[in-house]
């Protein structure tokens, strides 16, 4: 245990706080130094605050108390900060905490756009850790890693799958996203409950950006964003856990619909080259039911038991006026928020920036 | 009472024939002679097979009792027969009643795709009427008319009001439907709570064609399809009634936002001109609020009180990456089921053809 | 127009204020004077803040501009205020304004336990108006009258008709309480959805002191509460509108279960006797088929239209154990919450104490 | 492998069914010889018939075929059939089965009244497996034993306990019952989307005998039924899986609310005391949270993994008029269902009646 790098979890009382947890009991690089929220939950047992339905955390993980964020003994004790306070609270705080050193990885959206930190889905851009480097704080080994937003990331790895094998032009997306998504409290069921919410504040831009962000490069000081288009319409359904997305894809070359399935079954990248823990073995699972993926059946996907919910499930493959279709059902708040950190994170540790 | 049409309501146990029971109440043109349905129903009371959530029928009404189908009863005493049955069934009964010289206008998909059977969506091609004439039954009275699958029916009207207004190259759009679409007892509950279900049979096939049949003209004897690209995913959501649809269009020229919004406003199509009673005034109602339209609150658009549920609801136009994205709202079962029949029912009235 | 009495509306933002504006719409009694709420809604127009699903306001009520509570302006303007405002608040307010001499009523619960403050469903007891002389306020004009808690309501109206036709010694009552009951935002999604809540602060207590002091009697200053017990478990469950209730009775005599559905469908109390503009005809609605009801079906029991909503629903009933079980459906925030106080306002008005 | 005992699992393609064989797999007693159900489903892939949401099924279970139900092979091959196949075609079936000397271990309700079957919940009532030994075909080695219907099981181990701590008088109970219980097509969605059905066909009885034959005594070929009253109500709301009951008792004595607590809590019945492998270590979790137990948190209730889903959950314990209230949530397709026959199943290995 001694060996381990000390982490810290900011938020631990929120749907990703709660999930960064899960991911993190018994982890084979990090250990939970302490649990990290708000003043108002100071004191708490963790087992006190639980928001996810499908929880099986540890006695002594539910025994744990939450602290309040005292950012000079989070610096002091902690290599790592994983953040999933609100975006409004995690600017200001996650600045704090690279400054005085911590390599913070985040779901928050606030430093996403920022100059120099990246967006990573270490299965499409671990190149762009390099902008990392050109942090101000970096020098003293603090820096900023975020993930990308849930949508973005259900969609990115089929994406660069495609890309990689054929070329894309662009993509239309409509999706139908989980109420988790948008924390606890959250969305009132007065608002949902027998309904469809055809607005998420800003989350068609922040996928229009944020993709092209990370289908890019990293050079010269710079992200330099694709040119591949994307246009998104984003709505919110009655459901738990489970980003689904219909896609409409112009891709380059004429591939078959069979070539399509296979590219993105065979993709591996990175995480699966290194075997980082919580990387799926299979990031995109294809499936050829005529009604798969559900969110229902396809949310945890992803083997092994550590990389539960890890992977992209894509279905219903057909090519339609020359465009490709294709569903894909990705958990929101593992591989869209937690886990997605958490494999950052354990990329940094075996690319040796930690 | 006397100068009315008798109209026969086929299906009067499911959730369409219910619609129609529902707008045929008082109606202006037409009186209800019978409701008929399978053997299985016979006899009982019209009360007692009540599917739909929000009705309000007279006692009497409710008191009336279901019949067998007897075709030839129906031929002898009916002029019209509206028909909400399953589309296995609707097939050789409906061509049987206008071989009998019975006017069908129906919402089952059976016919749609005949040589010379319409869709008809009256604000968009009741040019196409002209193609009832060419029906080998016609001579005697009998023809049958197709109202447009729920989905199709909701963009329809947009569609036309943005072509005539501007020209369309293309429409992508994907669909959140409601179980009503589905029918009684259709999805089954573990099917759909808690859940997207990205699959509803020949639909995207459905949308694809038939909305290139209904913008495209009737001429020598047959249709001409519009050259309208049209690329649907569709998938089933939790929501009782009310369609929500996300569309991007490639239009032509380079309207604004605020001249989209407008055509959409602006648009009156025969219905209106003529004042049928089931049209609404304003068969297009644009929203300008960030997060409407909803099914909860705009699935009824529509007035007046006999036009209820019969407009489209348009909110969030924009522009992003040349394209206009915006979302539809419409009620299923009455725009896109059985209002949609009796509109057609409606303006043949008027137009003289029964 | 100029006849009818001005009141205002507390709290005209919430799921409660907007019923009571719905039900106030054209009352023959009543007429509108103004829309307040929180500062926070200062000036925005009705229609821009709605939160119930079925409505169907004017364009005039939807144009109708929300104002701050100046509670001097309300009291010179308006003999009744209609308080739809949330309990922590309403205490104080109601109080101030009573002082003020406006007669207040109030669906919140702050008062419904005071001294000389009646809880008035008045198919049941308006022989406890006579409390609200002893308000000290009543001098000058002012005082307070309650509605019941919404579950409450639904059922003490078939209670007290079991009670006068046979006596009842005690109830064993569960709950399936609707969302819109928690009022707006109330409960978050992820603690709904598919889901049941087997907890509603208070509301278990509140049953069995409410329906105690509501079967009781007034007099000599005080009121004397029915010796009936009343044992509840509640629970929210994910239904919109509507609270079901499953009744145990043990009720005094050996009655049958037609001669319960008969009292049950025969009564009539003051309301339908004063032939008041809400009170439904015929107040409780016994249906006979195996499966009702429902709150799909029966949440909007009541006729005439004015009285839309306000019927309590009661069917299955049957004997076991020598106890009389039966369900029953209601309208929470229409019999249940702003109702309940439109129907007290006009019993004040024909009882000339308004 | 070759020494555990061969089971064929009938219903396999059935919501109870692939409870059986989420349970089985693994398990160190029993062997799954074949998976049968109707001829429609012959030759399917186990993996292509999946219902339920939340499965984890190695991938040699999901390639298994699934077989039509012979009789014959069934009886030469296996020594347990554990059925799940519906009521109307279990009777014949699972009385030719012990008949052709198979031991049936049933969830279907056929049986459960007849003369020396019994309905066994092993922390209950074990006892009475006594009553098997009378069954005509037990010396051929064949009989029948039945586990309770899932709202009996859910609540029947508390009142065990409760009654050998303190004496139970009577017992009055309501149910929010999941949609999985009704099987799969089942519950139709436009039935149960935002509603509640107060009505599940002759549940309510099931509940009110299963109980007393379950608490009472079996002796001189005979069951002796418990003179515990049980007074119930049933309905079905929108929860997928996991059975919530409201409970108000009549205890002997005058307990305290925390002695009701430890007698619950400290509770443990035969499976626990033979360590049976799908006995749960605790048959009773007893919660001190305000607002548990809730579907959401405590379905899977229960520990050692192979035992999840097989715990009770009781909460909310309190006093009132002298009543005992209290909450109790349970697996109703695990516990209440397949899990039910599997522990029982185990019980009879144990016993040496296998």
């Amino acid at each position: 245990m001694s060996e381990k790098i000390n982490v810290a979890v900011l938020g631990a009382t929120g749907m990703i706080g709660q999930r960064f947890v899960e991911m993190l009991e018994d982890h084979p690089y990090f250990n939970i130094e302490g649990l990290y929220a708000s003043e108002r939950s100071e004191g708490k047992k963790f087992g006190d605050t639980l928001k996810v339905r499908d929880y099986a955390y540890k006695q002594e993980t539910l025994d744990m108390k939450i602290s309040k964020m005292d950012l000079d003994h989070i610096a002091k004790n902690c290599r790592i900060a994983f953040s999933g306070i609100p975006s409004d609270l995690a600017g200001p705080t996650e600045t704090e905490l690279a400054k005085k050193g911590v390599a913070v990885f985040t779901n928050a959206g606030s430093h996403r756009m920022d100059e120099h930190v990246p967006i990573i889905v270490p299965e499409v851009n671990v190149h762009q850790f390099d902008s990392v480097k050109d942090q101000d704080t970096y020098k003293d080994g603090g820096y900023i890693v975020t993930n990308a937003n849930c949508s973005s990331t259900g969609i990115v790895v089929p994406l660069k799958a495609l890309q990689d094998a054929f070329g894309i032009k662009q993509v239309f997306v409509s999706t139908y996203q989980a109420i988790s998504g948008a924390g606890y409290p959250g969305v009132p069921s007065l608002d949902i409950v027998g309904n469809v919410l055809p607005y998420i504040s800003h989350e068609e831009e922040k996928m229009e950006s944020e993709i092209a962000k990370m289908l890019g490069t990293y050079g010269n000081g710079k992200f330099n964003y694709s040119d591949i288009v994307v246009t998104a319409n984003c709505a919110r359904v009655p459901v738990i856990d489970g980003h689904t997305e219909s896609l409409v894809l112009e891709l380059k070359g004429n591939p078959s619909v069979e070539e399509v399935a296979k590219a993105l079954a065979d993709f591996r990248g990175e995480p699966q080259k290194l075997g980082l823990p919580s990387a799926p073995e299979q990031p995109i699972i294809v499936r050829s039911e005529p009604n798969r993926p559900q969110p229902i059946y396809d949310v945890f996907a992803g083997t092994p038991e550590r990389a539960r919910g890890m992977a992209s499930t894509v279905g219903r493959i057909s090519k339609s006026n020359g465009y490709y279709k294709m569903w894909v059902v990705s958990h929101n708040t593992l591989r869209g928020g937690a886990g997605g950190s958490i494999l950052n994170a354990e990329y940094a540790y075996k690319a040796g920036i930690l």
